[in-house]
């Protein structure tokens, strides 16, 4: 198991990474306030980890709560559902929440928890790669509006945070995949050595390999923790971390929510901010081959999707939440392992990067049918 | 005018009091964040103060929404309407926030700032005396739950608050009696100076002499924001501010909703508390004659409803939030200026001072039929 410490002054936090972390009641033990836990989880993970988790609790008042699987349960209505089971349960302020499940469970949860009673604990348990790498460090927590993503939140810490790659054997492929991406974009902004670490590893990522995956996490997580201890409310350095993802939002938004996972989306994303990287005279060449390469070897799309032509691919992004005020500014690579802060970038220039929207396949890999512009 | 800064390191804020602040644009242009301001009012406050208020808004994007008066609406389902609102008319999370009312508007309208894309700007503007000295400082936001009062909310610092006196004589008698229950708290929990200036100055409070109430209302937020100040978490001396208010939540609890304002439900608390202090032999027959006097030259009641027995009132008590794990811990006074930290009191003793429903009338003023209990 592995350790990191999470450092925000008197808000720190432990994240262990290991397996078979939901066997240890002795982490559950350290964390939890008060004597009431309400742990919250989804229709597709309680049957497999609910009865697990609850047994690892040592306290009078243990009740779980199941909710439907999906980011369209990612609403005001469910964490109202939360708030009436806790205050019908007559939970205090001193009580925990613990959220089992994915991205979509530990965004809700930890957002009932920031606003319960102005604020009560709350342990993270995310059981999907892509949750156990980006929700586990942040303290982002939120619901979606009906006019968009995350528009309803709050900036809520957890007590802990326990990533059992255990938990990861139940995760489908494509999911899998998808978490990949974004320990990618760690090694990209921030890395060169976890980087090169990937091209020799990702073979081993996609098998599962207890190990590797826990030097995965850990090395993504400690990323993340860095960049965001460097800048907990999201002013300067925080922007990196959003790499790839203006062109994600708006692949997301422009094909449809849910015919690419996130993922995915950030996977073109990366590519494609690789190939503006390029085109301005910022990133090598070479670079952006090994960029596209590793990409490819994951699983994972590069190209822009067919159907989206480079005017509304433009128009997406420029709505995205980061640009409201007009402007279009990116974060860019200057070198695999650094990347730049936002900036202005010329649309000609950029119109060609979206333009682009295939590569020529690898010859190692079979193309998915399923997802287009691999 | 007077300012006066809360001093939360990064979050600091000032307070501005003083007469028609509202036709000051200068106050507002200082704490403007962004191009796009939306004003949030109730139907009884909006066709009064709305239009001056946004005619000091010198910004590009100036918009109000009204909502229906009264405790009712301070929910989640109004939040929502503010989020629609503001999602509908693409507000970027580079907005601000304006409240424009009492304690109602003051909550909800600082909740959903907090909550809007994770937390944007909001000034307040509280146009009652509760609102002035209660509201302003704390940084408390939230709205009710059908089981609960405040039970869903967020710690959130305004940007400034501007308490223009002036709104004030808009205001019904009952209101600002009402509001100067918790002027009186101040002095009581933490300065006795403060209190002897009420002794002298009451009647001109009650006329409304804008230069007594802008030194009051001053005098109400310091004392509170040295509380807070000292503790913004609420872990500790913050509980002195709650002198009076387990007593009274039980009162609006067991009489009904909006039989009895806040503030008189506190005031009859405070007379409670003050009779518990001196059973303890904590506090003086003298300085209770003291505060039994200043209360009720306020026009506010100091006895027990007549139709809550010492067991419903005690039942009560031990439901209010803070006494969840079912101790009964109450703040008392050992002297007018000086409050103790919540402790344990013997129950028998509590049941004589709940069981005193009654003082005799003072000879001076004229008891009022609506409201028993003076």
């Amino acid at each position: 198991m592995q350790t990191l410490i999470v450092d925000l002054a008197e808000r720190s936090y432990p994240i262990y990474i290991g397996e078979r972390l939901l066997d240890k009641p002795e982490l559950f033990k350290r964390h939890l306030e008060g004597e009431q836990v309400l742990v919250v989880t989804n229709e597709v993970v309680g049957p497999l980890y609910l009865e697990k988790t609850l047994s690892a609790l040592d306290v009078p008042v243990k009740l779980s709560l199941v909710l439907p699987d999906g980011e369209a349960y990612k609403t005001l209505a469910s964490a109202e559902k939360i708030f009436d089971f806790l205050l019908g349960h007559r939970f205090s302020r001193n009580a925990t929440l613990i959220a089992l499940g994915g991205g979509v469970i530990g965004d809700l949860v930890g957002f009932a928890a920031a606003c319960y009673q102005r604020g009560i604990a709350f342990i993270q348990v995310p059981t999907t790669l892509l949750a156990q790498v980006d929700s586990s460090v942040g303290g982002k927590t939120g619901v979606n509006h009906p006019l968009g993503k995350n528009m309803i939140g709050a900036f809520h810490q957890p007590k802990c945070v326990i990533a059992d790659t255990q938990t990861l054997s139940t995760l489908p492929d494509r999911e899998l995949r998808a978490g990949l991406a974004e320990v990618i974009k760690y090694g990209l902004i921030y890395e060169a050595t976890f980087f090169a670490w990937l091209e020799e590893n990702i073979e081993r990522l996609l098998r599962r390999d207890p190990s590797a995956l826990e030097y995965a996490i850990e090395r993504s997580c400690r990323i993340k923790a860095e960049i965001v201890g460097a800048d907990e409310r999201e002013s300067g350095l925080r922007a990196i971390l959003n790499f790839g993802h203006t062109f994600g939002h708006a692949i997301e938004t422009g094909t449809g929510y849910g015919r690419y996972l996130h993922g995915e989306a950030v996977a073109i994303g990366m590519s494609r901010a690789a190939d503006l990287s390029r085109r301005l005279g910022l990133l090598e060449e070479g670079e952006v081959a090994r960029i596209i390469a590793l990409i490819r070897r994951a699983g994972l799309p590069v190209a822009s999707p067919p159907e989206l032509d480079s005017q509304k691919f433009l128009e997406l992004m420029a709505v995205d939440k980061k640009n409201l005020d007009g402007k279009l500014r990116l974060i860019l690579l200057e070198a695999i392992g650094k990347a730049t802060l936002p900036r202005s970038v010329p649309i000609e220039i950029l119109k060609e990067t979206l333009r682009q929207s295939s590569f020529p396949l690898p010859t190692q890999i079979v193309t998915n049918d399923k997802n287009p512009g691999f």
